[in-house]
């Protein structure tokens, strides 16, 4: 009889012990709120702008984060190392002569790097305004809602810097508490608007693109006070932005010894995505691409370890795609046409800059032909901007891709011409090295 | 008993009627060998040109292929409506000045029309060579077989009338007996060999689109005896037929007053497809899209009413998208896109030519500078016309169609500066009408 009680005994603790597990387990997969019972949640306050006592709550994804700190890993054209996108391509060098990024334009870095990069980069100097934070802190949210954008941006960037503590972190697309996707930034909330888009109304799937666009939109800095602007009041195609950029006179800078107003376009990587885009149109989202869904244990949760998704493309495009091998070879032929476009439309630009350079040194230069000529030049270098500044290499939307550099290859040779015609000079008609009948792609570094 | 007897017997009749009438219904769907027991199956020659004794054994192939003869239905860009491309796109009238596509150039109607197509075009005079009947005919095979390409070609078109009296049918494409997918076309047999390729090694889904290239490739006619031949000895690449027709110092015809030696391309859709088309390396073969399998009854056969699969996109894009208009909608993204690159193409064209042309006329103009000229026309009209005549508005590879219609207008626009530097005439340089501003694709008819 003693015996039996004993194994009695035994199965009965072996039977809690196991029910408890299980208890435990179910516990700690769920929400911050009802987990509680067996582990500490932290109350996070509205706009908090360090993310650690997120990460309390939400452990997978912060130290997801965590790891963009230290992915200094290039894909084939992008990917998340520093090179130097000048010393890559000197065309570049020449086409921003004049501005800024001519003297520093470095591939980006994953997002726990936003912070040191913008402090150490040859673009901000004494005098360059708080907006260049913008984009590169989780502080932006609060400050923006405690002081205003205009003023926050109204400040010079060393002032600002003591305010800026933060990478960019949760605050910069969650509401603290409901962990929702909320739009942060009060010029991108404004560009949507003047879409006709109320960003409250979204999908959640749909805020899965627009919470990118909270940074990787197109932008302007409007008047003295530089006021971030997201150039979307007549649209988001890149004639859309030209056209309103034209209606506002709005230039970056003017390039030297042609005069032509230039206007920089900054990484439209929302706009070009949602033209049309093939996997825009599938319903896709950026997350779904850049932060994959990804099981840790028993948990399933969406990485933050944004990147490009050629770097883990079993865990990203293999989502949908079931031959990952197929789609790495596609993307190597989409990049690398879209590639040799790019350089085609710098080569055409470059004579055209050229030529206009002669003919506006020239006093006998027609002024209206010349006008013309750095209309053109404005025109063409925005649209290959538009394509070269944004990130992919032109993957996020091919065919758009593909179609803008050729007509900015066009407009910048009809610049080299106008330039011709307004010297009266046909020697300007020199072209550069580009051979559009070598279409060899760049060899995989 | 009696009743017994009865209901015993009449279930028996039940039984042997159910059983008797799988097995006739079994042998119909059997192929002609199989089925010769209940239906008569007709003895196939080798090479037989007329395809009605090959429709007594496949009567399901046969008559979607006369099919081919009533669709008259357009698409938004295609389709197999003989509509005039001259009367739709007044640019070719320019681009096809002092050649015969410029008197008469219409959207191809189906397969059973070839004959009667071919004989009403204007494009055929008293001096025309037997060769152009090489795509239009079953006879075709047969007399090759008998007589020789070069034979064949060496005779005039109306000498060759006689001997041809079908239409594109059977023995294009299938040998008799083994009804196995044949290349007969000895010149596209020959291409394949200068690509190191031997058609009888492809595996069937290679077939179900390297018959199509029996025609659906481009070509010239070289020498004297206007024999056909696939210019692919340096690569199916738009930039390889360049460089080899090139080579040889090929031209169709000297553009009138531009001296311009240009070469016609002519529907390259093999090439097209398989210059790295999302399509043909996802393994997706011609015959998938434009044949897709029907059920006719319990019998289930490749359609042989061969037209655009926007014509019948459930059947055609339906077998692998689910969603068969968001299908829709990306053609027409891609169409419009494509078709606008296609304008611009153009009217760069049309700039050079007039240039080219007041530069010609010029007795001060650099012979060197202006024969830089053609050669950049040339190439540039080759490249424009290689999208232009191949089928599908740039569908059957949009990248790479983007890719060729932006280095055509590229390579135009060069021509014209070249022209200008060789005249020393700045005037040269006005542009057309195309905005490469207004991105605003053709309405739908």
């Amino acid at each position: 009889m003693k015996k039996y009680t004993t194994l009695i005994l035994v199965g009965i603790i072996l039977v809690l012990a196991a029910v408890l597990t299980g208890v435990l387990v179910f516990l700690k997969n769920q929400p911050p709120q009802e987990r509680a019972i067996i582990q500490p949640i932290a109350t996070i306050q509205p706009l908090e702008a360090n993310s650690s006592p997120w990460g309390v709550n939400y452990p997978n994804e912060y130290s997801s984060l965590l790891l963009t700190a230290s992915n200094n890993t290039p894909t084939m054209y992008g990917g998340s190392a520093q090179k130097s996108y000048l010393l890559e391509d000197p065309r570049l060098v020449i086409l921003f002569a004049g501005y800024s990024f001519s003297h520093d334009y470095n591939q980006p870095r994953g997002h726990e790097n936003t912070l040191i990069d913008i402090r150490t980069t040859k673009r901000v100097t004494a005098t360059t305004h708080a907006t260049c934070y913008s984009c590169k802190s989780s502080d932006n949210p609060g400050l923006w809602e405690q002081m205003g954008m205009v003023a926050f941006d109204a400040q010079l960037f060393s002032d600002m810097t003591p305010n800026i503590n933060n990478a960019i972190g949760c605050a910069n697309c969650h509401e603290a508490g409901s962990m929702r996707l909320v739009i942060t930034d009060p010029a991108v909330e404004a560009a949507f608007q003047a879409e006709g888009l109320d960003w409250r109304t979204f999908t959640r799937q749909q805020m899965r693109s627009a919470v990118c666009a909270n940074c990787h939109v197109t932008y302007y800095f409007a008047g003295d006070n530089k006021v971030l602007t997201v150039p979307w009041a007549n649209g988001t195609r890149v004639e859309d932005i030209i056209q309103y950029e034209d209606s506002i006179n709005f230039a970056d800078w003017t390039y030297p010894n042609t005069g032509t107003p230039i206007m920089k376009a900054r990484h439209p990587d929302y706009e070009l995505f949602t033209a049309d885009s093939t996997h825009y149109t599938a319903g896709v989202s950026c997350a779904d691409c850049h932060m994959p869904y990804v099981r840790e244990g028993a948990m399933k949760y969406s990485s933050h370890d944004i990147m490009s998704p050629l770097l883990d493309p079993q865990q990203s495009c293999g989502q949908c795609h079931t031959d990952v091998d197929a789609v790495l070879a596609r993307v190597a032929v989409i990049q690398n046409t879209v590639h040799n476009a790019k350089i085609g439309a710098e080569d055409a630009l470059i004579d055209a800059i050229t030529a206009i350079q002669a003919a506006a040194a020239n006093p006998n230069s027609d002024p209206a032909l010349l006008d013309e000529a750095r209309t053109l030049h404005r025109h063409a270098q925005y649209m290959w901007d538009f394509i070269s500044s944004s990130n992919s290499m032109g993957f996020h939307n091919p065919d758009e891709a593909l179609r803008i550099l050729g007509n900015a290859a066009d407009l910048a040779r009809q610049a080299q011409m106008k330039a011709a015609q307004a010297a009266g000079d046909p020697s300007l008609l020199v072209t550069g090295v580009y051979d559009a009948m070598d279409p060899k792609p760049r060899p995989v570094p």
